[in-house]
């Protein structure tokens, strides 16, 4: 049954296999919430099937429940009140690891099949997803269906991919000869099974509950463990649907499936107690740098894949179309209150100014246009509602007060407060500008997550690169930007990114922005700077999440 | 240059890559120290070669050197008295860091090429770098040979051929093109920059210096890292020699030789500074489990691929050949006085006895007979010293003393103390033999390296299989063997494997045994139990070791 699942998505395999390898643009997913693709009914129908989680108790059947619980406050002022299963979670542990058994007995094509089914059938429910997502994150829609639905099922497919790739690289048998000279050859017949390492923890963030979870999840699926999802508790539901729909899969398919469950932590005691147990050997993260380098320091008996914080980072040196790159940037600022893990969050101009097809721009004129731009852009009250959202969470809203008090620097933009019609109980803020000299340390080396950006004033472009590397050496960075147009400038710059080994965009005018990461094309993080230990995805991502056991006698 | 070297050992590559993916027998490196293969004058000059090193200054012309150490004592009794340069190490570092730039420029295919012909190269210094092993590791020559040089040599290729294939999955460039509907599509260029992490660190060990040396040391280089290797205090010279030869093949190449260097260490604090610096990315160790825990649990900032000790063993349920089994046998407990971290430990006999072609045998018969076999096997002065090597260590010699005291079990055979007249400073030992309950379980059940084997006697054959799986999952194994004429103790074996996370050999009663794993063909260690956190190798021994940084901008 498995093995029909594996030829049945064989051509999305073999297409998600043929773009990692050459990594130009490809998607089994449409990132469009379009009735063609989807079905005439799809948008209605996944908006229903939203609705109907609300005020329920959410049901999944896990072992070891002890009650009800969850409570997500959603960003839009909406009342969610789903209520999650509370599971003892050593007992999700034991059902996990039995669930093993069956789950190594598929073999790799096996398990590939099923999660390619996985995928399909989450692509299917990329609008009942894309809501959830919206509701829970404060995302605006349309970023909600791509990022929280299409996008997030392509980062799951890569890494079912990649798992695929180095699982198959090992024969399940051979026949081993070795000449004696005159004497007869030794001949061994040796068979090589794929085994899971454990359970599989992914701690899942707030702002990005399906997007940073899949990766994860599917990595740690498809190369043979049981995965334990211990969601945001503010984005519950994203992963319960995904759980949900993960365990039909998997019992239609004769997998018990308690492989896939989900965890419910209203304590972080019981995250820390999971992500310690003996039995768990890998945890993905993606959150906060404090409990991420705990976790780094404590699970020594697992492989920590970590997502942190970090200080993106964007150089301007010059520019042959200045309007077109303040318009980049302004979008880049703007999209999703800047609550992305790769928004740019210092912009370093040097103290001179810089050259531009619009003539010389002061420090001073490129603070105040891009203001300006950031301005335009959110002219329109809905096209600013669509692009902005909503803040994900109190802490953000108060640091973005915190930073329009002047407190980190001079406001060259100040935050303001928009209604949003649709959803009066939303609270919407525009980003705010600050210009800081390159010495105020303290005001932009750290991260300060949501829509507040720092215009740095560096003494010139060879300090503003060194600048920019300084703070992915030591900070981190999931994107550094650069503008420029100078050949030599670009090398030097491109060579500081080797150094602190983090990704580049050069010169981003147009329909891309430094914070968009594409599936298959993009590698998500490099796993060498502190803002990430791994790579979204890797082989480095998948390998070491299953081992092989070998057996061996003579024919 | 780097790539001229790529093509003139293209075939030894493709060799390799052909025999990791389908496993069977592959070697380019001969393990006979024939005269047809290696030359007439071969045996001669390579003897030679390995007498001018004694009494001298190595030479190596590394910075930070402060004075000369490290003395050898040969387990032979021959007086070796090489002095190695002292370097500080964060001299050592800095130089390291400093040359991975141009490592870096050559590009996965140059340090591949390179990397091919070091070890070309150190295959022309196969009987001198035999004879080091030998004369710092107790070793027999034919022993130190083929495990010191051919064998070394291939699990280093392995590791070049499994990094190859990682890094040539990533393209240098590509062109993304999204369509966009009705408007011109999307457009970039990307690149693709393989990088280093840092430094890596290779701590090597006193039974084995190339052997276990040389995954990791060129695992780490291949994938575009500088590389310290800190041998064993007592088996520094074959990783001298080692490190010369390679310095002045990345010199030939016009690569600063400070890629490689050697840290000989008077003081376990250097090598916990060197563990512990942030420029160390990796740490690749062979040894104690105390050592080993401390780095794994120190070295957060390192990736750490440690083989420690274990307790591996055999269950032996029945046999259709009982004879052949039993002279097998003896040879893995015999060769190399039991001093390979692959020999069996604990034996477990059913103490209803065994079923075999020759009768049903008692367990005491088991026991009697297996002694039977050692004397026999040994029974020739010559061959005995050949097959025994000496004790690496005294307090190796000591617990085989404590053994042969019947303080940890009934002795079946006591350990003799032999002369090797060609070496009379050479502490010759055989192996001891004890019988002990399963409930002994202090004195079996945990690793006492050297020739100490235990009989022990387990309720029935499923009982000895469940222990098998405990000893493996709690302390660890890099082997496990079965001898069994049943399908169904066949199978309740292999599971437990599986579950435990062993290599299993089944019924060897010829020239295959336990002890023995083939590069290309058998993993060494699976990662997944206490004995190795790593495996050589698979893709997880390379993939984590370098990142991919990528650039992309508008075409």
């Amino acid at each position: 049954m498995s093995h029909l699942l594996f030829d049945k998505h064989r051509a999305t395999l073999d297409g998600a296999l043929h773009a990692i390898a050459t990594r130009g643009y490809w998607s089994p997913y449409s990132e469009m919430p379009s009735p063609k693709v989807y079905g005439e009914t799809a948008a209605a129908d996944g908006k229903q099937a939203f609705e109907a989680h609300l005020g329920r108790n959410f049901e999944l059947d896990q072992p070891g429940q002890s009650g009800w619980g969850g409570k997500e406050a959603s960003p839009y002022g909406v009342a969610l009140d789903v209520r999650y299963p509370l599971c003892d979670h050593e007992a999700l542990i034991a059902a996990g690891l039995a669930a093993m058994k069956g789950w190594q007995a598929v073999g790799a094509a096996g398990r590939t099949g099923i999660c390619l089914e996985m995928l399909e059938r989450l692509n299917r429910q990329s609008f009942e997803i894309g809501h959830a997502v919206m509701m829970t994150t404060g995302q605006g829609w349309m970023m909600a269906f791509q990022a929280g639905a299409a996008h997030a099922q392509d980062r799951g497919l890569e890494a079912v991919a990649y798992a695929w790739r180095e699982q198959s690289f090992v024969p399940a048998e051979t026949v081993w000869e070795k000449p004696q000279g005159k004497n007869p050859a030794l001949v061994m017949k040796k068979q090589f099974e794929l085994v899971g390492r454990g359970v599989g923890l992914v701690v899942g963030c707030g702002t990005f509950p399906t997007w940073n979870t899949y990766p994860g999840l599917f990595a740690a699926l498809a190369t043979g463990n049981a995965v334990i999802v211990k969601p945001h508790s503010n984005a519950i539901l994203p992963a319960a649907i995904t759980v949900r729909t993960l365990r039909a899969v998997l019992a239609e398919n004769g997998i018990d499936p308690n492989l896939v469950t989900l965890c419910v932590a209203e304590q972080r005691s019981v995250t820390q107690a999971l992500a310690t147990h003996p039995a768990v050997k890998s945890v993905d993260f993606t959150g906060s740098n404090v409990f991420g380098q705990w976790l780094i320091d404590n699970c020594k008996q697992a492989q920590v894949y970590a997502e942190l914080a970090g200080v993106n980072n964007i150089v301007i040196d010059s520019t042959d179309a200045y309007k077109a790159m303040l318009g980049n940037l302004a979008f880049t600022l703007s999209l999703y209150s800047g609550q992305m893990c790769t928004t740019s969050q210092a912009i370093i101009v040097p103290a001179g100014g810089i050259e531009t097809d619009e003539g010389h721009k002061s420090y001073d004129e490129v603070c105040a246009d891009l203001a300006k731009a950031v301005e335009r852009l959110l002219g329109k009250p809905e096209v600013a509602c669509a692009v902005l959202g909503a803040m994900q969470s109190t802490a953000t809203a108060e640091r973005v007060e915190q930073a329009n008090g002047a407190s980190l620097g001079r406001v060259v933009l100040a935050s303001r407060k928009l209604e949003n019609p649709e959803f009066p109980g939303a609270d919407v803020r525009t980003p705010v500008l600050l210009a800081v000299d390159a010495a105020d340390e303290a005001c932009y080396m750290e991260e300060r997550f949501g829509p507040i950006s720092f215009i740095v004033k560096a003494a010139d472009t060879a300090a503003a690169i060194a600048l920019s590397e300084r703070i992915v050496s030591t900070h981190g960075a999931l994107t550094v930007g650069l503008y420029s147009s100078s050949q030599d400038v670009i090398d030097a710059m491109t060579e500081a990114t080797w150094r602190g080994k983090v990704a580049l965009s050069i010169n981003l005018t147009g329909g891309v922005f430094v914070n968009q990461s594409s599936a298959f094309s993009d590698y998500h993080g490099t796993g060498g700077n502190p803002a990430a230990n791994a790579s979204y995805a890797d082989s480095a991502f998948v390998a070491n999440r299953f081992r092989v056991v070998q057996r061996r006698y003579h024919v």
